[in-house]
């Protein structure tokens, strides 16, 4: 029984999903990943240890679910959420839940083992970003599903199982509350001031410059004022744009360019860390937002998170945002 | 320069405490905490190794600074927000921040060396509860500072740097978001429904008893209906009370009570896990609330947090509340 319930407090909703494991407890703190010596279901020539792929960038004359491709989309064999079923939303007392109805994928990245996804060439990572495009446009056609998650989690201290490079998609019924914080409060910025949080943003970021990595023609990436992690890092489109899977061909281009050189900075500089990514992007049922701008949001994972930002929402950044992107800014990648 | 800043869209508020760490990195993900056999700061004795007190009980006849206390608070030696110097809030362009004004303190919860509150006796769980209270009463006087926040971490990986049992408090000039969202959330169904939420949700989880823990004369203990974590566990107080700080002395009886076997049984049902526990409570500058009841958290560390939780408020639970109570309620405690 797969179910989304939501907090009647705070309005956030959390997938139950108990059949993602079998012993009722998992501690999995220090478990390694995979080593490479293992076996790779990931890997070119193993198809059938996956699911049947959803979707893959192939070279001519290969087969489905064979050998020959360059990135692979199959559904996780763990799923939070699934499509199958029928989309029931229904009260329990003073409690809100849904069926777990939505669709759980894994972006295979390269079908070579390869770990970091910032050693693969820009014509790859921009082909991966195309990935991430068709999922989003297929999925949004689905009427029960109104918003798209894409995420990595890149080591085991970030939560991956494996460390064949790959990506996550969860697409939901409902709007995660980060997303639908960011929708309020931009949205209330463009009420009371008429123009978009975003640009001022960039405009004062770009002004100042002590926060910015790097400034692109279409991207600005720079280290957040308000960073909860040290190191945290935001790259957001200079051209307004709300849904990411509207993005332009060369917009992709220059984020392939620019999400290699910013994860080859935090690797050189950081001595290859755990991280996360996620993408924020509007819901699917929404138009084009005159508020709200999608972006990239990239979490090493440095510092112990001490537990108690949980409970409270109150973090402690040792490293201050302006230090981190001096410091990115001066690491060489090449 | 401690600073308080403010997320310009969400409006969450991140303390920048670049003094806590002297490297502009720390990877401190599986560190061990210190050793039986090393130096041990909170132990009695060693009370020149920690800044001098701010409380202490006592026996008769001890001097500050010296041995024979029962309970002990001395100042967080790296703290994140500091009580000397000036409040100050500016603007930096469409930015907000705060010098980092307030408080953060380290209760050393006893005198030899233990790991777990849980093993204390129940008369001296009440002791640290009453410090926890003392402090919050004494530091509300403080016109600069608006709210408290008690919590523990517990183990290496719940971002405990010493296993000698401890917990801290940090005051701050500003409402933890988390506080914050919970204010909001309650009083928009008090001013909806006439009645406060924590009430209704009480009646509810008495009523089904699925996810009920525990169920003493002043508190309930249960596994919230949207739990984010595995065996997450709310102690909520069953008379309405909206600051903890004005806690009765037959509430604070039962409490240690309560704290004692609650934890016991995670420990026992879960193998001693890491964890860590919030109380939440009201804001000193508020009087008392129709809608908001103080209520404890605690989150044993069982599941690696995939970190997309982060970029998305969005988590996945592989362990229902329904179950995590049950197996609680069926875990003995002697």
């Amino acid at each position: 029984m797969h179910e989304l319930r939501k907090d009647p407090i705070v309005g956030r909703w959390v997938i139950i999903a108990p059949e993602r494991i079998t012993r009722p407890v998992t501690v999995t703190d220090n478990e390694p990943v995979a080593n490479p010596e293992d076996f790779d279901p990931f890997l070119e020539g193993h198809e059938d240890a996956t699911p049947h792929e959803i979707l893959a960038y192939r070279n001519p004359g290969s087969r489905p679910n064979g050998p020959g491709w360059r990135v692979r989309v199959v559904p996780n064999k763990f799923p939070a959420l699934k499509v199958e079923g029928e989309l029931v939303r229904r009260g329990d007392g003073m409690y809100d839940k849904i069926t777990g109805i939505g669709a759980h994928e894994v972006i295979i990245e390269c079908p070579h083992y390869e770990t970091n996804l910032s050693r693969l060439s820009v014509e790859h990572i921009r082909e991966v970003l195309w990935v991430y495009r068709d999922r989003l446009v297929d999925l949004r056609r689905d009427p029960r599903l109104v918003h798209g998650l894409i995420f990595k989690n890149k080591g085991a201290l970030a939560g991956a199982s494996l460390d064949h490079s790959h990506s996550q998609l969860i697409v939901s019924p409902i709007v995660p509350i980060t997303i639908q914080e960011e929708l309020e409060g931009s949205e209330a910025f463009y009420r009371y001031r008429g123009r978009s949080i975003f640009s001022d943003m960039i405009q004062q970021e770009l002004a100042t410059d002590t926060r910015v990595v790097l400034d692109t023609p279409n991207f600005v990436v720079l280290c957040p004022f308000a960073s909860r992690f040290p190191f945290e890092i935001c790259i957001l489109p200079k051209q307004h744009a709300s849904h990411f899977e509207n993005i332009s061909r060369q917009a992709i281009e220059d984020l392939g360019q620019v999400l290699k050189t910013v994860l080859r900075k935090l690797e050189f500089a950081l001595d290859d860390p755990p991280y996360n990514f996620v993408i924020h992007t509007a819901p699917f049922d929404r138009q084009e937002l005159p508020h709200f701008v999608w972006h990239m949001e990239i979490f090493p994972r440095l510092t112990r998170v001490a537990g108690f930002e949980w409970g409270s929402g109150f973090y402690i950044n040792p490293v201050p945002p302006e230090n981190a992107a001096k410091f990115l800014r001066d690491t060489p990648v090449d």
